[in-house]
């Protein structure tokens, strides 16, 4: 057992001094309270360091690493989320398997980096750059969570449903690398994956049909049975770009979250990645089955797809969750704050999600960088509570961000204006990953990341 | 002299490898070229880092970083731009001259940490904590250059011109500090004060009517005259809030820029802060006159001021600078990309600003954080070419953002990537300010920014 005394703790909403987070050898917190409870005797001591969760991320694709700063010439890369897709198919057909391996663990380091504790990786790389099988189906897969365990973060592997290029579209030869078009074949590969991720500690496994373009509606409610009769967290890509709304008007007649309300896909396991552009009356829907929306602020911004209407769905009893998904920008705490500042730039007002749930404005978005993102991922972290998982960041009081901050401005200080240079410790499954801001990996990640850069620059 | 030889240098738009840039003993950059056009004998290697330009923030009011995650409640500080300024009202009248000193230094810490090397420091406290004359007039204005010159970062003091709440508006107690109700009062202080500065190299001076709303025309015009005859940079909050607009339209029957148009205010020394809210005609009036608007997106999105049509804006000729203004966030790339992907969320499109002035995206966000700000406050600075002053920052091409990329996508990742985090050095006038990320006096000036924020957080 080891226990954790930093300077500041996060319980209950309040910083509080003096306490302690006793972990156990199972990676569990024991304990969290006031020091004179604590009996552990292996004392580790962070002063000048406030301890917050980790920060959970639901939605990430690894390998989108790769892309950082080459999709973004109108002249190369185009005018839209439409052509940047085709940048980014580009990026998936070029990537061996040891390369995703690389990339991947470049992404889950700097997500450590930034206070990231837990990676939901919807997965979608499952073919040869061909688009044959591979002789071990999941062999992609697998090198995405060694990617997790050789960094040090946990995972969820969201495995990814793909089917079709869309509704009466032509196959598009970008995607060959993402096809599962049997769905008996899907369940059979993914019941064996889920099987052997069950025997590991930091990672484990949930469904992503990947969208209802993708995956048609049979094949749908196929993998949507599974996830229920399994409990496992289904997560699917709804309504990010307003073409997406309309081909499935064209296609089912009714707007996306009618079809998966009707279809009885909305339920609290359910997380709809981005969700943004909304019909009257879906939000009503997605409240009353009380989904979860998996937001991507840098992201979206990055791809141009919209503003959430957080106010709206957090009223209407919807969680909301975070995710960095491209990677264009890793940062948690930017991510989280941007769910606010984006409605402060649409609406002229301050301050229009404090209140929400009762709760302070950044105690929410800190809510929905933790807590709502562990729900999503049916993982037991996201708070600094005795029987999660020890999954915590600890912040920098002397970072100049956030310096001089009193403890009852210090979460909007952190929320509202500190970057990853604040992060100075994280510990996952009570290991230490990120110390004093270094990962003892660190070295050897960016070395193997950048020779796959050099030679992606070639062929992008 | 002194020779710096980073790994790469940003010179004409390229990353250069095997470049020089020196510095000769009056601050100034003496070469820039290979290395072998060097003949300095004091040689520093900066070895695994990229040199850039340090960035210059055209907008600051330093005193605002005291009241960074204090205003963020609608409960406690309201839902909108008006009610934030009541609280930061309550800041200004709460600090004293030493308190001033102890919070510009803290602001300008940080900004040296971000990679700001000038400060345009838009300075309006004018007074006593009950409105009376200093017996030095110009007290609070030295303690800012002060703060600057103790932090090692340059300063340009824009004096600002303040004299009443608004048209036909009784006086307003919380503005008792800003007031310089007498133009010729103003103007022999702001000479008097010019006078000082000319004889410091690191800082300069300029003007700064507060607002239509604060300025009446037969005042601003006074102002605006001496800046012309003195060639000095005149800068003025324009159309940050509708109200704003509404407010001239009531008092002049006009709009804001046509009203500064007709007064022949608009020209290439004019540089409008915000701009945001513009009405049918004003951009070309604006473009025609080749003006500056100093944005603040960081803090125009904290506020909810709105969005800036940055592509019009530079379509039509107006050069654009940034600004962090009230310090709610100080990250200087953030600042920049915001100018971009702000546009990406409202037209929902992507690479919105790639193209303009015949430049790429990134480079074109770079050359507003830096060459368009050096323009604006009148400062020889602002890119890597003999003659400007040897401001320069440079980046850790290890920072887990940036790790990996190739010299033609290295602009982009840290533009639309980086943090602070990915700082390293920052050099002022050919001095060292800081240093593999550290500021030497930076935990003295943490420890006297930490007394203000726990004294005032009783009083705010």
């Amino acid at each position: 057992m080891t226990s954790w005394r930093p300077e500041w703790m996060l319980v209950d909403g309040a910083f509080r001094k003096g306490y302690a987070l006793d972990a156990d050898a199972e990676g569990r917190i024991a304990y969290v309270g006031p020091e004179s409870g604590s009996a552990v005797e292996d004392v580790r001591r962070l002063p000048g360091n406030a301890m917050l969760p980790g920060l959970v991320d639901v939605h990430s694709h690894s390998f989108q690493r790769a892309l950082r700063g080459k999709a973004e010439s109108r002249y190369r890369s185009g005018p839209n989320f439409w052509s940047w897709r085709d940048t980014m198919y580009r990026c998936a057909l070029a990537l061996t398997p040891e390369e995703i391996y690389d990339v991947a663990r470049m992404a889950f380091l700097e997500m450590a980096l930034a206070g990231i504790t837990t990676a939901g990786e919807f997965h979608y790389l499952h073919r040869t750059q061909q688009g044959k099988r591979y002789e071990a189906p999941n062999l992609l897969a697998e090198q995405v969570i060694r990617a997790a365990q050789s960094v040090g973060i946990r995972i969820v592997l969201l495995n990814c449903a793909y089917a079709r290029a869309g509704f009466q579209l032509p196959p598009d030869p970008g995607q060959v690398r993402f096809l599962n078009p049997d769905p008996e074949e899907f369940i059979v590969n993914s019941d064996a994956l889920r099987k052997k991720i069950t025997t590991m500690s930091t990672a484990s496994f949930g469904l992503a049909p990947h969208s209802l373009r993708a995956v048609p509606r049979e094949y749908l409610v196929q993998v949507a049975d599974w996830s229920r009769a399994a409990a496992l967290p289904l997560h699917m890509h709804v309504s990010e770009q307003p073409a997406e709304v309309a081909a499935c008007r064209a296609e089912y007649g009714c707007t996306p979250f009618e079809l998966l309300d009707g279809l009885g896909i909305l339920h609290e396991n359910f997380t709809a990645i981005h969700a943004i552009h909304l019909q009257p009356g879906e939000i009503e829907r997605m409240g009353r089955a009380a989904v979860t929306v998996g937001a991507c602020p840098t992201t979206e911004r990055n791809l141009g797809d919209g503003i959430l209407p957080a106010d709206q769905l957090l009223a209407s009893g919807v969680s909301i969750a975070l995710g960095t998904d491209s990677h264009s920008q890793t940062d948690g705490f930017e991510n989280a704050r941007e769910l606010e500042t984006n409605l402060r730039l649409s609406k002229l007002e301050r301050a229009v999600l404090d209140g929400c749930h009762d709760q302070p404005m950044s105690a929410l978005l800190l809510d929905c960088a933790t807590r709502s993102g562990a729900h999503s991922l049916h993982v037991e972290a996201g708070a600094l509570e005795a029987g999660k998982f020890a999954d915590f960041l600890t912040i920098d009081l002397q970072d100049a961000a956030i310096a001089g901050a009193q403890p009852e401005d210090l979460l909007n200080a952190i929320v509202l204006g500190a970057s990853p240079r604040a992060i100075a410790d994280v510990v996952v499954h009570g290991e230490p990953v990120v110390t004093a801001r270094r990962h003892a990996r660190a070295p050897e990640i960016i070395e193997a990341f950048s020779r796959v850069q050099h030679r992606l620059s070639a062929s992008l």
